[in-house]
């Protein structure tokens, strides 16, 4: 039978590689045989029409995953091919990449031509590039080695992969923070502010990545966020904003698959990482933008100098994109506000918007500085005055009853959480708070459950240079569950100087 | 129980992802959900005080490969880890990798220090480093960023890493082509000449990789090449020279690695190549080394520019190794002999060294050149006399004797094999022929089922320029099973003009 002898049928075996494409076939199946696949061939895949490059995984003869005439794909490359069980696949050599000898081309130190990197992002979109292939692309970029023109190319090739958002007005703001800081979660304030004002902002932001909480995960605390664009723009022509999950609008897709391997790269490129923002921004209609630039040595950008550079290449490629782009410098050498994770974030953010005396003053100092620059965007606000007039908006309630309208319009307002499981760390000696390792402090955050368990995660209470005695409570640990509680002390216990204190002579 | 709570029970499901080390854990299970541990999380892995670091890939809920307290690891991380079913293995967050800093820091321009090539090296070697890292590594060093210091450093790196194989002579010749021309088996000549001689010539070769035959694998038809290190000694002490598959041996297992990344990146960067070629020959205990360089457009080496630059490279990493090093630069245009698959090559071979008028004239001069030159490297004979020498050795019949020596200490002399199934591709039009393309053709050897049915393979009746007429026989193809031989005619029919004739006027 000509047809089962280029075919095997598809079994769903269910592991998940995250976005690497890979087919499970049996070593000594008749494919692998004759056209001499073993593990790591890069095989085309097709079913009726649909096609997708993937990576060979061979099953052994002693392992009965599989039977002879079966295969089975990996999570990611099932969904490419909305494939079902069952479903006959053929498998052959695929065709030489083009984007491949481009991205040698730039590894070998040319300029890519503007087509060249378009057909590098279609080609990492539709699944023909492996990880291999992109860490190549992505290392061949990095050390500065794209200029300007490539940046620009990059974000638009982006853009163009993805959905472009559509307002019914000519100024869309937006606001982004190139992270790295615990705790930041301005945008919850930010946006009723500027849209109590008038101004339109349709806010689309990431879960919890790497760390214990995204602003996503925290508006979940209040309101559901997992809105589409039909049910985003219902909310916004009501409200003038809203603040949704990015994740369930397909925006600027090629972003998140080169994120995911820089991230195991461990590596930021800045003209990767100004495309990475800019892409996501235009995708989401963006006319206005200011970006929040944390600076501090466990921060993303460490030095006035870096952040100098990064500010500039952010602002000239903007321009190319007609786009009005703003940097503003902050702190960050320390968390913003007491909680970290989405419940205790979410208080801080409600201590805020009700103007309790007892509100966390750097969170709001913060947010109000960045809607004041926002709102210097308008005609009608003064240079300089911005944050004066985000103030009164604060002050006098507004911008809590907006933010109460949004969450109703995005189908919530629900109320804050508390942990059942606390325990409460204190100073083991007397003296000044010295310094607080972020990264740490996530990661305590983290294995205390944050941000799936939406209570867990640290409530700091002693922010950089505050003096306390000993037995003071430096912060509390919050969890969902008393194994989670456990399991966080005992890394608290291995690493006891995330809050170093200098001790008092 | 606070032991189980870290660990998982290993099961076997035999999933092989080459040299990738992968763990496979459950999304739901304790610790999956206690670490925040999802696909493509980088985790240690330990069994008892052994450990590496692996790529997590996760079991969906609706999956049934994994019991909740089960997991379970890649062939590779499987052999690393030594492990058996059914170990307790327990899994957390590894330590930060300085050589990932390394390798950053070379992405950024900076020069290597010695110390940070060996940690890198170290890292790949002990499977701490991911496919992403070691791409990243290659990407760094590529387009000439090596510098010959680093190459020198990464050379030794390398060497360090292995084995060492010592040899009873102050005098151990070796021959190496850089690769990329089919059915250039000048090995299995040039050893039992160099060796009749009286210098010594201990032999390791590899298998084919992606070509449809190795040297090894060549060598496997006439006797067994599987010989561990003391077995090998024991043939060269008696016959002074062997041919067996180094993979028996650990020579430089660095470069097996690294080779295996640059195969999926189709890159070449000369650092790592010299680096590779002398890693390998250092380790196997080289003094004086032949460098068969084919230049030609299908080959590795495309022009004469590129050959003179690595030329250069590598006489210069040689000389600081204190090992002599000739590069001989041959004809790369067409493949070399008739035969291209094990047996057929084996054939041509045997017709050489038997001084068969028929044998193939390209081969007997290539391996005459290439003995000659080694043979030069002797105080007992004259610049340029070399290839006499070799013809006096091949025409009396010493070379030959020798060859049935070596065969019987390894263990064998076996008839050379006939493929049951031929069929004759002849000429469609009379013409000369143009060009022959060498990647196709190993192709289509591979599609009939060489290097692993032995006697499969093309044989090639036409050299470059030959006149030939309308009907006349261009090449036959060899298989072992009528599908293996229908498959490569399939692919044969969509490719017809792998040999191109330029037809008469």
């Amino acid at each position: 039978m000509m047809k089962s002898h280029a075919t095997l049928q598809l079994k769903y075996i269910g592991i998940n590689t995250s976005k690497s494409a890979i087919i499970y076939m049996r070593e000594d199946c008749h494919i692998c045989r004759s056209e001499g696949f073993v593990a790591e061939t890069r095989v085309q895949v097709t079913i009726n029409n649909r096609s997708i490059i993937a990576t060979v995984n061979t099953t052994e003869l002693a392992s009965d995953l599989l039977k002879p005439h079966e295969a089975s794909l990996s999570r990611h490359a099932w969904d490419l091919l909305a494939a079902n069980v069952g479903d006959e696949i053929s498998i052959s050599h695929p065709a030489p990449l083009d984007s491949l000898s481009y991205i040698r081309s730039k590894l070998y130190g040319n300029e890519l031509k503007t087509a060249e990197i378009n057909q590098i992002i279609d080609d990492v979109v539709s699944g023909q590039l492996s990880d291999i292939h992109i860490t190549m692309f992505l290392a061949a970029s990095s050390g500065n080695r794209l200029n300007k023109k490539e940046t620009q190319d990059l974000t638009q090739a982006m853009v163009q992969t993805g959905e472009r958002l559509k307002w019914p007005s000519q100024c869309i703001v937006d606001k982004h923070c190139v992270g790295g800081l615990p705790g930041n979660r301005t945008t919850l304030i930010v946006v009723p502010i500027v849209t109590a004002f008038g101004l339109m902002m349709p806010k689309t932001s990431s879960r919890a990545i790497t760390s214990p909480a995204g602003t996503a995960d925290t508006m979940e605390v209040f309101a559901p966020v997992n809105l589409d664009v039909k049910a985003m723009q219902k909310v916004v022509s009501q409200e003038n904003g809203c603040i949704v999950w990015g994740g369930a609008v397909s925006l600027s897709p090629a972003d998140d698959l080169l994120i995911r391997v820089e991230r195991s790269m461990d590596l930021d490129s800045e003209g990767q990482m100004v495309a990475s923002i800019l892409s996501k921004k235009i995708a989401a209609g963006a006319t206005h933008i200011i970006i929040d630039m944390p600076i501090g040595p466990t921060a993303k950008v460490r030095s006035i100098a870096q952040a100098d550079i990064l500010k500039n290449y952010l602002e000239s490629i903007a321009a190319q994109f007609s786009i009005k782009l703003r940097v503003v410098f902050t702190n960050g050498t320390q968390p913003v506000g007491r909680g970290i994770g989405p419940a205790l974030e979410a208080k801080d953010v409600w201590a805020v918007l009700s103007c309790d005396p007892a509100a966390p003053q750097d969170l709001r100092d913060r947010a109000l500085t960045l809607a004041g620059h926002i709102l210097e965007f308008s005609p009608n606000v003064q240079p300089g005055c911005g944050k004066e007039t985000a103030e009164s908006l604060l002050n006098n309630g507004h911008a809590l009853k907006k933010f109460q309208a949004i969450c109703k319009a995005q189908g919530g307002l629900f109320d804050i959480p508390s942990a059942p499981y606390t325990k409460t760390i204190v100073a083991k000696v007397k003296g000044k708070v010295a310094s607080i390792d972020n990264r740490l402090l996530a990661r305590l955050a983290k294995l205390a459950g944050a941000p799936k368990s939406k209570s867990a995660g640290i409530e700091l209470l002693t922010p950089l240079n505050k003096l306390v005695e000993k037995g003071e409570p430096l912060f509390i640990v919050h969890a969902e569950t008393k194994g989670e509680l456990s399991y966080a002390l005992t890394f608290h216990q291995q690493r006891p100087n995330i809050i170093h204190i200098e001790e008092a002579i």
